[in-house]
């Protein structure tokens, strides 16, 4: 429901009618989260200079759909977001527990460094870690070129277009010198 | 040294002068091999129809061998290669112990069942394993361009014609589908 509000809030110069659709849009386009995408593409992005490269895997449910503009755009899209936003894991739920621990702890630190009350603290704590999650998560992320939408919401609203689920496998970002060990 | 003797005879065509060019060339390439690549670039390759990608990233010594004509072929022969050959591995240290461990089993198994000699086991076995270095580590395949020299000869050509170390240090390939679940 979250999702929804800040969708209509963040079109609020789009009509009435076309928010009201895009929000039945997105409905349905949950209701497609669960089918199975076996088909898809694989895109590269390499930025100029080449020092910098992403793989992304984007699959859907046909061939068909595979090969459609819209689709192509999508992870053309993708690609470029992974090169300029670095995300570390597709969704919240593949943070794993360690990384996830380890930066609730920092920002516990931090909000008791700060001189916040001790019954704050938690709330505080669970505010930043939903920043956290928008930074390293891909789907939470702010999309590029259109940074009042996030991927997540990018994604379903090319579900509800295409009428087929879409989902992104993997990614990998390569950048020259990430894997040299240190002199 | 078995290298060498490799490069000679696959190239019975080239005149005797330039073998032993070829094999100064090496010789001083080698003594390349430890020095530090911190430069280099990210290549893609993707596949007609995009069901099949590559990522890999080569490294050099200076960003100016790094732009060159010759290093950007050779980036971009080495995409292919592992689109086409599909290496698990960059080279054969990197095999890890279980993959080896069942390979050797597996050819075991597999010379005692064709009722060889017992006593001739152990070295058919290690003849069968060289093979299967050749298959999965991509410094040890055949080049898919030039199927009589190495991936690591062919790198150590480059190396010798521009006078810096140059390694692969990662790659992944993608192929559509690889990561779906079963039904």
């Amino acid at each position: 429901m979250e999702c929804k509000g800040a969708l209509v809030e963040a079109k609020g110069d789009l009509g009435e009618a076309e928010v009201v659709l895009r929000k039945r849009g997105i409905a349905s386009a949950s209701k497609k989260s669960s089918r199975t995408t076996k088909q898809g593409v694989i895109a590269s992005y390499i930025h100029p200079g080449a020092q910098l490269g992403v793989l992304v895997e984007v699959n859907c449910e046909s061939d068909f759909v595979a090969r459609t503009d819209d689709f192509q755009t999508l992870v053309h899209d993708l690609a470029m977001q992974i090169a300029a936003a670095d995300p570390q894991f597709i969704r919240k739920e593949d943070v794993d527990a360690a990384a996830l621990e380890k930066e609730r702890e920092i920002q516990r630190a931090r909000a008791l460094g700060e001189g916040k009350p001790e019954k704050m603290v938690d709330k505080i704590v669970e505010g930043r870690l939903n920043k956290f999650y928008e930074e390293v998560c891909l789907l939470e992320q702010p999309f590029i070129k259109e940074n009042t939408t996030t991927v997540a919401d990018l994604i379903k609203t090319k579900i509800a277009k295409l009428g087929e689920n879409i989902a992104v496998s993997r990614f990998v970002r390569f950048k020259v010198g990430d894997t040299a060990p240190e002199e």
